[in-house]
């Protein structure tokens, strides 16, 4: 039984109010599948980088104790890397960069060792990767979140449709639910979304939490109000990375069990803005996943009795 | 022991994506003390009104047993008067008339039989008058909640941050919350407006929920997802009016209490916006509001293990 993560596994250079980076490591499947690691230990990435990607970066997945035996790395070709500029109030960003390089072309190869996957989280990549690592999976997996973002609403509409038909959570923003769905109101949104395939809907709200939907109920989860978010690159996937692992270590699939996961993955993306790229999420412990995660139950709890 | 509202008792016509009323009785103060009479029966109002002003819609507080002794009726003069046109994502409106009338040179009248306030609500007035009205009580209530709106922050900043000192809970947007402050991060917001007199800080974000912050605590209520969002009019007076009523039934002032406030206040808010005006929040019955409740609980509801 494992958890397969697939998306962009990249460089990133990065620039927000606080100050700027140089290249550093970043792509969904790296803040995914690490975030994931925190909950679950048989967590296997698959990806594509060129051979400019450092051992060390690739050590820190094993560190985690991420199989990547699924991450092709291509001799003579460069790696997917994006750079992109905050504006002041962190919501939005300028894209300064975008070079595919081995993503124009990428080809997800499953290793026979990743065909006990029960856990399929899909990354923003392009819909029909995406659908093609569900096809190239023996068995169908008990669970299979899907990322993905406006872009490809925009490009590859169609895709993006046949894809959602064979999933069972959609996690996007909200004004992607409204641009999906072409409802204003994200209740109705929701409701259309979910008759396109997925089960479950969980909307990214960024600073105000998120939603989820499902079985004829609605969840509402706090985001931590921050003093401040350093960066918020990766925060979306750290979130689905964090729910994903959440649960495959519940190992059944209930509402009840995506609201924990919900507030577990959003402690994780809490962590994640906090520091530039990965440096923050590489390093947690245990009792700083947990004491998060209880700064969650005390920010939303009240008691009304029934 | 009582409840005094002070604020506007007032005409709006609203025009919304789904449809306009002709002048529908509004104001800050109706809102709100219909709102908190729900929660608590010793409801007193401080306004002014034209001899314009319809008797029965003066009997429908009665209906309530708000007390009106403190409603001035002008003779000869005119009810403010105020029309806006929301527009398709009901979060911004355009104003398109605005008649004082008698708020013009508004000189707030506190009956004796007010003198036993021990809860306070400053409605959206100008400053000076929510000053005032705190002038005239022989005794400090107990509680005092101020709601305010940028323009007073535009046009009369001094007159709002001197009485701002006078009060224990300000409930602001969260862009209001960023104006005062001049600070981008709720968190630094809060922490900020904390130090100008307030002892708790509410920031309203609409269909995002609320924030708590007081006691170096912070509390994130969730808003009640809805279909629809029929007419905005009067949510932030029905939810201010709906945490001070339950905050005069608990009749003790601490966190915890509030947390149950904000509850119970976007309960009460969440009917508002379901019909245009006062239609929806004049007519619940105690079932209904405490059904509502209900789901706000398990809409935000999770378990998790310390």
């Amino acid at each position: 039984m494992s958890l397969v993560v697939i998306g962009t596994v990249a460089f990133d250079a990065i620039e927000t109010p606080f100050g700027k980076t140089d290249k550093i490591v970043g792509g969904a499947a790296t803040y995914a599948s690490l975030s994931a690691s925190y909950f679950y230990d048989k967590v296997k990435i698959v990806a594509v980088v060129g051979d400019d990607f450092p051992q060390n970066e690739i050590d820190e997945f094993k560190n985690h104790h991420i199989d990547t035996e699924g991450l092709q790395i291509k001799a003579g070709e460069k790696s997917f890397f994006w750079s992109g500029k905050y504006h002041n109030d962190m919501n939005s960003r300028d894209t300064l960069v975008t070079d595919l390089n081995v993503l124009a072309d990428f080809d997800p190869i499953i290793p026979e060792s990743y065909q006990d996957c029960q856990y399929l989280m899909l990354g923003n990549l392009t819909p029909q990767v995406q659908q093609t690592v569900i096809k190239r999976l023996h068995n169908r997996p008990k669970l299979i979140v899907m990322d993905t973002m406006n872009f490809w609403m925009d490009i590859a509409l169609n895709d993006l449709l046949e894809t959602l038909k064979m999933v069972d959570v959609l996690t996007i923003n909200d004004a992607e639910a409204r641009q999906l769905s072409g409802e204003y109101s994200l209740v109705k949104a929701a409701n259309k979304i979910l008759t396109m395939g997925p089960k479950y809907l969980v909307i990214k709200k960024g600073e105000h939490g998120a939603l989820l939907f499902g079985e004829n109920q609605i969840f509402s989860a706090p985001a931590l109000p921050l003093e401040e978010v350093f960066d918020p690159t990766g925060a979306g996937d750290t979130f689905a990375g964090g729910f994903i692992g959440y649960m495959a270590k519940a190992g059944e699939v209930s509402f009840e069990h995506m609201k924990n996961a919900i507030i577990y993955g959003s402690a994780l993306a809490s962590f994640c803005v906090e520091k530039f790229g990965t440096e923050k999420i590489k390093n947690l412990s245990p009792s700083e996943v947990s004491e998060r995660v209880q700064q969650f139950v005390s920010l939303s709890s009240f008691q009304i009795k029934a």
